[in-house]
C-alpha cells in the first residue's frame, strides 16, 4: 500500500497545501477552494495597488506594468488542468520525502488573462535570446539556498499561443493561495511553472540557472546525475469513488446492481483518445465512455462506465491514453524527487 | 515532538481536508478556499432547485422550505471564527487516530442567513422539546454505523439568538465544500455542530441518540467511559509565523532587529482579555499588544508584540486568556478521540 510512517515534516506539508477531494472530479470546472494548492513558501501579502509586473534582461527597454495596465490589454479565457509534478509522490516506494501528495493534486480552472507574447514582443526580445524567467513574490529557503521562487521557459515555449498572464480564476479576481495579482499560465505543463504572485519577467541569452530548473523538478535515478527536466503533464485519468465512505478508512461501499463510473481524464501532450477500467488489477481492460472534446484543448475529459458488480471486494483500475499513444503505466518510474507519478489509479470497493 | 510515523489512512485525510495556512492569520476576514475544512464522507451533489429543508419532529406543522423561502426571511450577516474540535490532535502524544491536523484547522467567515429561531417558532416547538436534530446530506459510514452526518444541540442552544442557516459565506453562495445550499451556524461552538448541507431539522422531546454527539465528540480519558459532550470553543491564540520558512522543514529564518509578532485569539466563551508571549518555553511572559474588539464578539481578536531578538535559535509561544479566566495551558487534557488541544502554540525560530 506505500504511504506508511509520514514523518511530522511532511504532514506539515499536507496540513498547508490542499488536495482536491476526488469527488470535485464531478464539476467541469473546479470551484473556487477545491482546487489543488502547492505553495512553496509563503502566501505573500502583495497590495495590488502598489505591485508592478518588471519585464526586463535581454529586451529592447524594460518595462513596468500596472494591474491596470495589464488589464486594459487584449484579453483570454481558457480552461485549463493543473496537475502538480509531485502528484502521486507518496505512492512511490521508496517515498520520497516532500509534499506527500496520494492523487489529489489536481484541478481544471478557468484562466483569463492577456498573452504573454504581445508583453514580451513590446519589451523587444533581444537576440541571442533562449530562456524567459519568471519570479513570484514568494521567499524562502530550499536545498540552503534563500530565493524568490522563480522559473524559467524556454523562449519558444513562452511565445506559446496559449500562455496567459491570468489576473483571474473562474471570472473572479485571483485569490491570495492562487497567485493574486497574477500568475503564468502556461497550459500542458506541470504546475510548477504556473509562477503564482508573478512581479519580475527576465530574458535571458543564457540558460536560466536558478534553484527550481536546475536542482528542483528534474527526473533523477540517483541524487547524483543533472537529470532530465520535468516539463509537461503526463497523461493520467481519475476516477470519482464510486458509494459512499467509510470515514477513517475511506473504503468505499457500493450496492449491488449497475453503478456508474465516471472520471475525468488529461495530458498535456493532446487530446484524451481512450480511457479503459479494469476490474481486475490490470490484468484486462474494456473501454470507457469518453464525453465530448472539451472547448479547452487543455481540460479534462470527461469519461463513464457502466459497472455491473457482483458482492464482493473489488480493486478498480482505470488508464488513459493520449493523442500520442502514451498510456498510463501501471508501474511508475521511480525518481528522487518523486515526480511524474502517472500510474493507474485503485480503487478498493466492497460490493455488499 | 510527536507526529511521527502518520499513517496512510491519516494522510488519506490530510489530502482531503484542507487547512488555513498560518501566514492566513493575517486576514481578518479568511478568504475563500483557505478557510480549514473537515468533511466527514464526501461532498454531496446537491441541486439547489429540488433541495428543500425539512423541519418535523416534535412541531406544531412538518414545514419544508425551499431556498428561495429561506432567503425571503429577515436576514443577518456575522463574522464567526470556526475551529475543528479536533485541530492539534496530532500534537497529542500517544497520538488519537483520525485527522491528523496540527494547527491549521481554523477560519474567520462572514456568514450570511436567517436566523434558526423564527424557523422553528412558526413551525411550532411542541411540549416536552428538549433538543434540536440537525441532518446533513453527506452520506457514509462511521464507526460501523451508515449514517446522515447528523448532530443535535440542546433546545436552549438552538434557541439562541444568532444561530443561523446560513446560505452566504463571504458574501457569496456558499461553496460545495462548505456546505451548499444551507449550513447551520451555532457562534462559539466547534466545528462539529455546523452541520453543512443541512437538510433535515428534528425537535426532539428525548435526548439524540446519534453517532455524532453519543459515540463521536466526546471528551473520554478511556475507550469505555461515556465522557463529557464536545461543545465550545475552548480559548486558543495563534501566530503568524515570523520571517521567512525553509520549505521542507518549514522552519522560520528571522533577521536580527526589531521584529513586530502578530497573530489572533479566540474562545467561544467570552470576549479575548489578554495575550502573552513568551521567548523561553513558557517560563516568563510579557503582555502582547491587543487589537480593537472585533465587530462580532465571536470573530478572532487580533494581537501583536514587538520582539527584539538576539541570533540563535528561538521558540516563542502565545497564550490567550478570554473573560471568563480561562487560559489556554502548556500540556493539554489528552483524550482518547484527541479533541480540544488548546495547548500554547510554539514557533521555532533561528534569528541570523
Amino acid at each position: 500500500m506505500g504511504a506508511e510512517g509520514i514523518s511530522r515534516e511532511e504532514l506539515q506539508l499536507a496540513a498547508r497545501n490542499h488536495g482536491m477531494p476526488l469527488e470535485a472530479l464531478r464539476y467541469d470546472i473546479t470551484p473556487a477552494g477545491l482546487h489543488y494548492l502547492l505553495i512553496h513558501y509563503d502566501i505573500p501579502d502583495v497590495d495590488p495597488r502598489s505591485w508592478r509586473l518588471e519585464i526586463g534582461g535581454n529586451v529592447g527597454a524594460a518595462v513596468e506594468l500596472s494591474l491596470e495596465d495589464l488589464r486594459a490589454r487584449p484579453r483570454v479565457s481558457l480552461a485549463v488542468t493543473l496537475e502538480c509534478a509531485g502528484n502521486g509522490r507518496a505512492l512511490y516506494e521508496p517515498r520520497p520525502v516532500s509534499q506527500p501528495w496520494l492523487l489529489e493534486a489536481v484541478g481544471n480552472a478557468e484562466w483569463t488573462g492577456t498573452p504573454l507574447r504581445g508583453v514580451l514582443q513590446e519589451a523587444g526580445i533581444g537576440t541571442g535570446s533562449v530562456e524567459v524567467a519568471f519570479a513570484g513574490a514568494d521567499h524562502g529557503v530550499e536545498g540552503e539556498v534563500e530565493q524568490d521562487y522563480e522559473r524559467a521557459l524556454p523562449l519558444a515555449d513562452a511565445l506559446g499561443d496559449d500562455v496567459l498572464l491570468a489576473d483571474e480564476m473562474n471570472g473572479a479576481p485571483l485569490l491570495p493561495q492562487h497567485g493574486a495579482p497574477l500568475r503564468l499560465i502556461v497550459p500542458g505543463w506541470y504546475g510548477m511553472t504556473h509562477v503564482k504572485w508573478l512581479r519580475r519577467i527576465t530574458v535571458l541569452a543564457e540558460p536560466f540557472q536558478g534553484y527550481q530548473n536546475v536542482r528542483g523538478y528534474r527526473m533523477r535515478a540517483t541524487e547524483d546525475e543533472a537529470g532530465e527536466a520535468v516539463t509537461r503533464i503526463h497523461v493520467r485519468s481519475l476516477m470519482l469513488p464510486p458509494g459512499i465512505p467509510e470515514f477513517m478508512t475511506r473504503k468505499r461501499f457500493v450496492q449491488p446492481g449497475r453503478c456508474q463510473l465516471e472520471g475525468r481524464a488529461w495530458s498535456g501532450s493532446g487530446s484524451i483518445e481512450r480511457v479503459e477500467v479494469s476490474e481486475d488489477r490490470g490484468a484486462t481492460w474494456a473501454d470507457a465512455w469518453l464525453g465530448a472534446l472539451p472547448d479547452s484543448p487543455y481540460a479534462w475529459r470527461r469519461w463513464s462506465f457502466d459497472w455491473d458488480p457482483l458482492p464482493g471486494e473489488h480493486e478498480l483500475c482505470s488508464r488513459a491514453t493520449d493523442a500520442t499513444g502514451e498510456t498510463q503505466p501501471l508501474v511508475p518510474e521511480w525518481n528522487v524527487g518523486g515526480y511524474r507519478n502517472n500510474a493507474v489509479q485503485r480503487v478498493h470497493v466492497l460490493v455488499r
